[in-house]
Parts: structure tokens; C-alpha cells; sequence
């Protein structure tokens, strides 16, 4: 059960100390940052959108990669809990002075920072630096290469949460490019871990990577088939700015098979929600129809996604503070 | 007298929803602006240069055109009223990932933000996006294309009212490049709106848009004649970035003929002030006796501005505030 | 004793105005600023990292060339005490619509800013802005071509004084590229003022510019004699990206030399500390067992920045202040 990935996210208590990946997570401790979000949920909607929960404290966001979405939605949880940020655009400060990752890492640290938010195109960038992150730090993963973008999934959890209930029941889809998305692996830790009754992958050949069955989901590649009588269908973003070669003829031809569309969807079970996690290509992997129709959710994952990040970064930093009360 | 314009900028209890244009506002609400604009004047002076107004609240700089100038005097002013600030700069994010206007647009709606200062190259921009924003947002025109910029516009009639006193009795020239000068129609639209005495446009016959005399200006094209007794002296800078074609000469043959100089002032009223939105092109539009001269207003209007923008985000995101108390 | 630079910084009750050199600041005044730092040096390690001495201040980060370490230090000081931040990157802002480096400043003036802190190419350009800034702001620099840095060099004599106590007593070697760095100049100053027993400059002769030893310093060209029996060897970063021309054969060469390593530093005090500015090169002027090693002080200096750096911005806008209360 306690896999290295779990060792480095959770003190001896089960409290969270780093958010890098789903996988390793236990159930308990999934809920709970579920629940904790619940209770952040309503602040975006109060007059005043703030808690003063992390006041005086240093939240850094460092991207390696440039990401305005993410970092927007982190600078505004830490802002909401009425953190200082920092935005340092990691690829053209001081790396470009030809400083080692390190020295930058222990640079931040010696200036008393709380925790990291990082992006990097790298995947295990997050875990490198967590391990070699002072004790005192908080690192949340904000997106690595392909490997994992845990908020992202665990916005996706809270979403079927408040829209489907418990997951028990559910039949889950993730439909699209799963090969070169650090959102479905996140997303298919969190589902098998939540326990979904039945996690199905639907994509053409090319994009699915080998041996994804071991992980607990059904792969298929018809979309009508893949779809059938689920509860959730979550869409993954054609990401063609990182793939390389020709995998696929045309996005053109993408939309007509994997694509898709209210008729397609007719498939489905008939209360089913549709997901995304943005930004949307419009006619490739979704028809308007479906992204502005009434199943859709999109939208209402954006707002979650600020009380899912509030909910970890004020995990993270309440562990830090809790475990150095008792003199760890 | 209820244009489209100011159908989609006023309530039905005639507050200010958004801020997009003066084109179609009633003089009493340009008349609430300044005097609430007045209440902000003595904050810049404050060693406490802050008050709690906004506090909670999430302004976003949606710049999709570089405006540092612009963006510090939002920014400035959002910080002021206690606001928490997001800085997007929309020609780098997700617009190059292939993001609609409208998403983006949706999206940072979903995470509960209140206002949008949006700065844009195309006429109408800032008016797509109000037409399109949800009921929670308000949106400020920070300059689109040729057509606006009312908060400069505004600032404009905040220091000639602060100065000259009332409008009735003044006789204002605007000089310059009014053909490509978003800030010039936003001003003639104030100044009529106000009830100057006269408006006058002095400018080069290629640098004149047609029809100009229904707005209720004359155009003149010698400076001296145009300028003669006038109260008002107001220069719009040369927007040689933004000019297409050999509309002039050179700049310097543009400064000979209407540059003003100490000398071509003389045909002023001897109390007239001198006013220039910034950046100077010393030597092109203005002389520099004349910028740096006792009669030169322009660093005033620069701390006019922070008010006039403290009053328009305050007004629009409390019109919002009001209607949602009401119900609404 | 009142040479120029003391009349620009300090006012007529000794107080600092502004803080761009070290050179003519008397001895007081840099013990008052090691004091005052010294009390704002437990922030950093409280929970609540702020105290509100700066409330409602507004500082302006005005970076002509881009320095991310530098900006983040300033930027983070300003924060933990309270003070609202602009970051301007003034290489690519108005500059580019041809506006002069004075407009600019008048142009923040006017916008009620308390203090610029100027980053710039060029030596003497942040006692150009003091020089022609208005009565009410405050100008550090924070670094100006060759020129000086001098909060860099405070925080090291903060350093030294907390490892090492009274100056007095102490053998201080500076090693390395002392021709083109902003740092050297500044730290001899301040040694030569603090009352160091000696100070000397370590460098190959390429590297060493003429007259150096008027400012009271022994010039060395070998390493081991150069840092016998020193308390405080302090290293300098070889600024590759600022040297024209070949005024040194090879990284790898310089290295040979003038790298310190743990066997080289065997010559010095058995006690000694050693100190780098960042970022480091390691294996060009720093061996990595020395960067990382027990005597190394590198990265407590970064803490002890933040707190210098608090300092000097209270003391200098609480000066403005004291004057505006004295009428002055």
C-alpha cells in the first residue's frame, strides 16, 4: 500500500505534504480533499471571496512551461486565502544564467517560501523536486510532461461527486488522446481509487498506450461503444502542439470518429454529464452542440478547480505547520 | 435617448453596469463619475494610499494588446480599492492554444471573477465582450482600436473641471491626429455630453475623418485660428505606430505646423491650460517649453486618472452588488 | 566627508532618502542599517511572514534589464511589509513608444508612488532618477552596471557580522572577476567603512581594474597567498555574459587557478566562511564540495537579503515621512 509515491506525499499522520500525483493516494485521504474543497466551494460566490487562512504566507508559482490557465487558477486560490504569490517564469530567469534547477530550489527556500506550484514539460519534475525540496516546502505538481496533473483529476472527482453522487455506481468514459495526457492517468488513479464501478478508455489505437488494462479500465475504440449507458464521459484535449509525427491523418477525421456530437452522445445514459478540462477545440474532439449544451459541465469545473487548489494548498501548508507544532 | 450603447452600460435604475464608451451616457451620470472620482483624489495623497471597497474582489487585466502604461494605472487603481489583481496578457496565453474569445471569456467567469479591463487593437472589442459576459461581470474599456477610451476621456474632463471649473463657458481645441485617436472621439462625446461652449478639432485635412461637424465640433486646420481664446488646449500624441500610408510629411514637418510652441500658444486665452494623454512625442506634437511650462496640466491628469478609474470600477462593480441585493 | 553622494542619500538629519551606493555613507548609518535588519531577519521564520509597516505604500519594481533572482528578493521584501508592488519590465514598456527615461519617471511620480527601485545596464542610472526624481519617492538601486549593488553588499556585511562578529578583527578576501562586477565595488566600500582589519582583492591581473588600491585593498594574483589565514572569503560571480573581448582563456583554466576548492581553501583561517552573490557557477569559480560544504554561508545570505532588503526600504520611505511631518 505505502509506495514510494505515497511516502513522499503523506506524513506519518496521513497528512498531505506534497500533491504530486493520484497514484499512491489512499481513499481516505481523496475524500478528504474532496470534503475540504466542499467547504471552499461557496467563497468564489460570497461578496467578499477571501480567507485568511494562508496570510503571510509565500506561495510561489514556478513554470517551466508556460501555462496562463493553470497558473491563473492557482495564483487565484492562493490569493483567496489571502496568500502572497510570486509568478516566476522559470524558463527565461536565472536558468538562462545557466543556474542548476537545485541551486534555484534551495535559492527559493533560503527566502523563507512556503511552497511550489510547478509545471514543467518534464514528467517527474514535481518529484525531483519534492525529494530535494527543504522540509519546510510544499510542492503541488501543476502539471508534468505526461505523467500526472493531479488537481485536474481531483477537480474532475469533485465534479462528478456534486453532479453523479457516489461513485460506486458509475460508469465512467474518458474519451480521446490518453497517450499524451498527464490529465488520464491522474484521472484513472483517482476513478479506480474512488471506486467506479467501470472505467472505459476510448480512443483510436495510436493513442493509447500499451498495457493500460493493468491499471484497472477497459479500452476501446469505438466511440458509441465506448460510451454506451455511461454516466460520465470526459472528453481529453486533442493536444496537438505535443504530439510529434503523424498519428493521426487530420483533426478533421478525428472529429468524424472520435469527435463528439449530441447524435453520438445519444449513446449515452440520458442524465449523463460531459467533461473537459479546457481549453476546448471546438469541432475536433467536441461539437459546440455538446460543449454548450445542457449535459454539459465545462464550465462549473472551472469554479471547482479554484476550491480543489485552495483545498491542497491549505492542506499542504496546515501539515507543514501542524508537524512543526509537534517539533518535526 | 436610450441607445444600444447605453442600454448595454446602464441599469434600469441608471447605474453603470459597464464602461465602454461616453457615446450614449446622460450628462448626470459623466457628472456622478467626476464627483465620485473626487472622492478618490485625496486617497493618492494618504499615507495610507489604500480603502477597503473592493476588498475580495477579482479585477482581471485582460490585455490583449501591451498597455504598460494602461495596465499600471488599472492595476494601480484596483489596489487601491483593496481588489485582488489578475494580469493576463491574452496575446500570449490560450488564444495561441486555438482558445475562442468566448471561452476564455467563460472561463474566467466560471472562477468568479467580477471585472474585466479589456484593452484591444480592434473597434468594439470591449463592447463583444460585455454584449457576451455573464450578469456578474462588468467590463471597462481600456482603449479599443480607434474607437474608445472613455476612463481617459473621463480623466480628461476630470482635470478641466478641476482647473477651468464649468463647462458652459469653455471653449475647448483638441489638436492633432484625430483620425487615428480612440481617445479623441471619447472626448468630443464628453465634452458635448457636458456642454462645452465649443469644441473645436484642429488637424491636418488627412488626419480628419469625414463627417466630424455632426458630433457638434468645427474643424480647423491652422492652429492659431483653432486655438484662439481657447480655455482648453488638449494635443493628441501622433500615433505613428498606428498610422498606414504617407499621411504626413514628417514629424518634423508635422511639429512645424501644429506643434505647440510657447509662441503658437500666445493665440490662447492667457489662462488656458495645456493637456496631452502621454506618451509625449517631444518635438512632434508638443514642445517641451510647453510640457514642462506653467500652463501644462499632464502630470495632474496622471493622478487624475487613478481616481477617475477608482470611481468607474467602484460604481460598476457596486451597480452589481445592488442588483443582486435586489435581486436581480 | 559630505561628498555628493552622502548629500543625494542622506538628509539633513542623516537620515537615508535613497540608497545607491556605498560609497560616502558614514559608518552609523551602516550600522543602522545592519540593526534594522537584524530585527526584521525573524520574519521570515515567523507563521504569519508580514508586518505591516508599509500599508498602503506603493513600490515600483522599474527593471530596465531583467534580473528575476534580484526582482524576487525586492519584490518579497515589499510584500512581508505590506506594501503593494508594481513590476514594471521597462526594456520592453513605453521606452518602445519613444517616451524619455524622465517622462517616464514623472509619469510613476504622478500616480502617487512611494519608491522605484531601478535595476539598469548602465552605471549611474539609479543616481540619475534619485537626482531628478520628486521630493516624495524614494530610488534603490538595485543594481547599475559596473556601478554598484549595494544592497548585495549590505547583506554580506549582515553576513558577516552574524558569523563572524566585529570587524574590526577580520581578514576579508574578495576572489574573482572584480573588473566587471557591481558587487566588488560596492563591498570594498563598505568593509573599508565598516573597519575591516584588511581586505583583499584576489584575480588574475586581466580581471583587476587600475587604481584599486587607493580604496585601502591589497591586490593578489594568486590565490592561496591571497586568501592565507583570511576569516571571510567572499567570491564573486564570473559574469560570462559581461565580458567582451578574451580576457580569459577558458572556464576550465579559470577554474585552475582561481576555482575555489576545499583544498585550496585550506589556506585560509580554519574558521573562515565563504560567500558567493549567486547564482553560482559551479566548477568555474566554485567547487560544488565548498558551495555545499560546512563553511559554505551561500545560501543564509539569501535570507539575510530579504531582510536587508526590508530594511532599507522602511528606513528610506519612513525617512519621506519624517519630513512630510517636519514640513519639509
Amino acid at each position: 500500500m505505502a509506495s514510494t509515491d505515497h511516502t513522499l506525499q503523506v506524513d506519518a499522520h496521513g497528512r498531505l505534504k506534497h500533491f504530486l500525483t493520484i497514484d499512491g493516494l489512499e481513499r481516505e485521504l481523496l475524500i478528504n480533499i474532496l470534503d475540504t474543497a466542499e467547504s471552499f466551494a461557496g467563497v468564489g460566490e460570497r461578496a467578499v471571496k477571501k480567507v485568511p487562512l494562508l496570510r503571510g504566507k509565500t506561495i510561489v508559482n514556478l513554470f517551466f512551461e508556460p501555462s496562463t490557465r493553470t497558473r491563473t487558477t492557482f495564483e487565484l486560490a492562493a490569493k483567496r486565502l489571502s496568500a502572497d504569490v510570486l509568478n516566476i517564469n522559470a524558463s527565461t530567469s536565472s536558468t538562462t544564467k545557466g543556474e542548476s534547477l537545485l541551486d534555484t530550489l534551495r535559492t527559493l527556500e533560503a527566502m523563507h517560501c512556503d511552497m511550489f506550484v510547478v509545471r514543467h514539460a518534464q514528467s517527474g519534475a514535481a518529484h525531483f523536486i519534492a525529494r530535494h525540496a527543504a522540509p519546510h516546502i510544499s510542492v503541488i505538481n501543476g502539471g508534468d510532461g505526461r505523467h500526472a496533473h493531479p488537481t485536474q483529476a481531483m477537480l474532475d472527482m469533485f465534479t462528478i461527486r456534486r453532479h453523479k453522487g457516489e461513485f460506486a455506481s458509475l460508469k465512467v468514459a474518458i474519451v480521446g488522446d490518453v497517450s499524451h495526457s498527464r490529465v488520464a492517468r491522474s484521472q484513472i488513479h483517482a476513478l479506480v481509487t474512488l471506486g467506479a464501478a467501470e472505467v472505459r478508455i476510448v480512443a483510436p489505437r495510436t493513442l493509447v498506450p500499451p498495457g493500460l488494462e493493468r491499471l484497472g479500465v477497459s479500452v476501446h475504440h469505438d466511440l458509441r461503444q465506448g460510451i454506451a449507458n455511461a454516466d460520465v464521459v470526459i472528453l481529453l484535449r486533442l493536444q496537438n502542439e505535443r504530439m510529434r509525427g503523424a498519428l493521426l491523418p487530420s483533426s478533421h477525421e478525428y472529429f468524424q470518429y472520435y469527435g463528439v456530437t449530441e447524435e453520438k452522445l445519444a449513446a449515452a445514459d440520458p442524465d449523463a454529464i460531459v467533461m473537459h478540462p479546457g481549453p476546448l477545440n471546438r469541432g475536433v474532439e467536441i461539437d459546440s452542440d455538446v460543449a454548450d449544451g445542457a449535459r454539459s459541465v465545462i464550465l462549473r469545473q472551472v469554479g471547482y478547480g479554484i476550491a480543489i487548489r485552495m483545498a491542497v494548498m491549505s492542506m499542504a501548508i496546515g501539515s507543514h505547520a501542524a508537524a512543526e507544532r509537534e517539533g518535526g
